[in-house]
């Protein structure tokens, strides 16, 4: 599939010096510089490594998130960006409690569990409870209703490792839609196997959903190798039970603010290419590689593009969204301001970065096609980063989304997720997980695209396009 | 150096024939046989498994304790021991309360932290105080006394990656020494970076220890990325203010037990060969790498001797110590009983694995020299599993230790601990970092070790030797 894609990109590639791209080859030439400074050293990994040191886990709702918020702008000030503002995202403030969770027959020993976010706790007293194990949500889902009354439903799927990260989709359902299938059957809790790749004993978060007329119970996952370990424990046939404490709980709403910092164009200030990452991380690690990394790596290009000798045409726009993670808040309300300012034609293109600190391997768009050959050019300068142009595959990063669905132009530059989900919504999302040099190759790659689709003339062109995952 | 001995194990090998071992072709075919039996698929992974499911975490001196004792007793008896016994080993009993530190200042966040073995807690309240960095323990030795009045101590240093684990020693003196060595000086409390090799976020317990006449602050390791994350926040060169929170407390004595299964032997019975593993565990993990493994592996390599026809002359015995993760309690109890006895004499080699679940790549002796020839026939017949005999190196597992100060022999079967440390003393010590091929290898050796040496005519012969770490 890749390999048909890259040939037709290289047809393409070669039939695009006739378009014209309204990119001159000075503007190239100044693509290749600023790509070949980004490699030589950008400021991606000393923004991570601040917003890590300084700032630390920023679980939207908290104090840390008031925290984030006053770092980002003074970050982006620092950075020398022409505009710095916030806009405000309001959403539901879940606060994590404690969280327990121990094997009490037949084989006494604790267990390592998260809640995962938005859940509920089990209230004043810890729960005790049968556990009953389904190999995955169909199965849980498939089980007789009230089957499950008073039991604990532990949904064992594990999920795949792939370079793009495309064994996420088929497991995430069980943390997802658990709570509410186990629900239906009448369960008191759910435990998941963690949502991720490694098999260290970390618990992986990540947000779960209710819905209206279904109890809410509460959702938490194990550690992978808890997972075994239950697993190991029921496999003898014999009844286990758990005891699960959690304190978790949503408090009213709390509203943040997308960060945001501009490059102003020189001739087209109202049309804006946006890049970004997410402020918010989930609480149990630092958000190093999630997404730490996202904005370390815009704003560094950015920055790049700001200290240029000539701002390019169009305005870039670098936003660090607030609550990516328990809805995409930030993207929400981004695109909703848009929509209300009539402001969604002047996007030419948006891309986020939300998938690690893993290196750029293609450039992906959803654009018009009278403006793919600006794509091409864009990639012919990326070529010597590893990254290869592929036409007809990808999707927008998660708070892009919600404007693209408004019709908005997009691209993707793709990680190597390889190892990102044995870190992601984990304790051991820390900073000794990023390589600088990585970081410099992936801030390469959005200072050249960022700056081209503000250079070129072309319009990227408003079209309805349906964001996939991941 | 390694070669040299090489060479010169070959030039004994090839001398060795000569020698008269008491070993005939059949015992060495029937070594061989052991050996390929193993390497087919021993029991040492399901002994692992068993006592990490049905047991799991094993601290010395809690109820898991006494449960891992009646767990090692029933697999014993299951696995076909001829005697199955009991040895009574007292030693006070420590316990890990609750443990939690953050930062308070200049960068609120938590930290992950562990108690090590045998602090005392923070008392009542908190400890609230100003952090002070020490690049090793030298470093903090040197600092003027009283210069840590009322501030945390904190000593950074870090232990290298080796395949035979020589890293440890240097660096874990922080942990066994550092909290003298900071009360010296009038600190409040020590936090060390772990005594570990990887940087995954778990914080590494082991043992510390106090001396009389210094005041006794508690003390806890940082996860390596919180060390990073704390040493980056003093380079900032701001004070930095820590909350540290243990509730840990030693409550009196505690008796647990050595946990002993025999092969009576044909002709000899009252001369032995130990093999063993240790049965406790710290408290984090499952205590799968440390010491599951090793008690798997000898009780696997005990199990297939006496599933032979005919049992060696010697009694083969194998050994669950008792605690031997906060002083060696199980090995010093087992030798004094032997002394007490006077039956130190009838020891005639002595072998423990305590090094994880790597494949063995070593034989090592401390024997008397008419022995070695012996020594080099167990080495042939280990060849085929890549083990070398290496002489002048090495020393006994760490439960033999007290015995071979009494003047017993001892045997060594190196493993490879390259990723040892990466999970040692850690919640990650946990099932699924054991490869149960590499146990098979491993109980391969120790059978082949433990048969032919209680199968030998030859005396190993008493004599002194200085045990060395590891």
């Amino acid at each position: 599939m890749r390999l048909v894609i890259s040939l037709l990109a290289a047809a393409l590639c070669a039939g695009s010096a006739g378009a014209d791209t309204g990119l001159e080859a000075e503007d190239l030439a100044a693509a290749a510089t600023l790509r070949d400074q980004a490699l030589r050293g950008s400021q991606a990994w000393a923004v991570v490594e601040s917003l890590t040191t300084e700032v630390g886990p920023r679980l939207a709702g908290t104090p840390a998130d008031a925290r984030a918020v006053a770092w980002a702008e003074a970050k982006f000030k620092a950075l020398g960006f022409d505009r710095v503002y916030l806009e405000p995202v309001t959403f539901p403030a879940w606060i994590r409690g404690h969280e327990r969770a121990e094997v009490l027959a037949p084989f006494p020993q604790p267990l390592v569990v998260t809640a995962l976010g938005g859940s509920v706790g089990t209230g004043a007293a810890p729960l005790e409870a049968e556990v009953v194990e389904f190999a995955d949500l169909a199965a849980l889902s498939a089980a007789p209703d009230g089957s499950l009354a008073g039991k604990i439903a532990y949904v064992s799927n594990r999920m795949v490792r792939f370079k793009d990260g495309r064994g996420y989709g088929p497991a995430v359902g069980a943390r997802s839609n658990g709570a509410v299938e186990a629900a239906k059957k009448g369960a008191a809790a759910i435990l998941i196997r963690s949502i991720g790749t490694s098999s260290d004993r970390f618990a992986h978060t990540g947000v779960m959903r209710y819905v209206a007329d279904v109890p809410r119970i509460p959702a938490a996952a194990l550690s992978n190798p808890d997972a075994d370990l239950l697993s190991h424990m029921l496999g003898r046939g014999q009844p286990v039970r758990l005891r699960l404490d959690i304190a978790a709980e949503t408090r009213g709403e709390y509203t943040s603010h997308n960060v945001i910092g501009e490059i102003r164009g020189r001739e087209l200030p109202d049309e804006v290419v946006t890049i970004g990452g997410h402020l918010d991380s989930w609480d149990l690690g630092t958000g190093a590689i999630d997404d730490a990394s996202g904005v370390g790596i815009t704003m560094a290009a950015g920055a790049l593009i700001g200290a240029m000798d000539r701002a390019p045409r169009r305005t870039v726009r670098v936003i660090a969204y607030a609550n990516e993670e328990q809805g995409l808040y930030g993207g929400k309300a981004y695109a909703a301001a848009r929509a209300a300012a009539d402001e969604v034609g002047a996007h030419q293109l948006g891309a986020e970065s939300d998938f690690g600190a893993g290196r750029v391997y293609a450039l992906r768009a959803g654009v018009a096609d009278a403006a793919w050959p600006v794509i091409e050019q864009i990639g012919e300068v990326l070529a010597p980063l590893g990254v290869e142009v592929e036409r007809g595959v990808g999707s927008p990063g998660p708070d892009v989304g919600p404007i693209v669905a408004l019709g908005a132009p997009w691209a993707q530059l793709a990680q190597d997720g390889t190892d990102y989900f044995d870190y992601h919504h984990t304790a051991n999302d820390t900073l000794d997980k990023v390589d600088a040099k990585a970081l410099d190759q992936q801030a390469a790659a959005y200072a050249v695209l960022a700056y081209l689709a503000a250079e070129t003339t072309v319009d990227f062109g408003q079209l309805p396009v349906k964001p996939a995952s991941p």
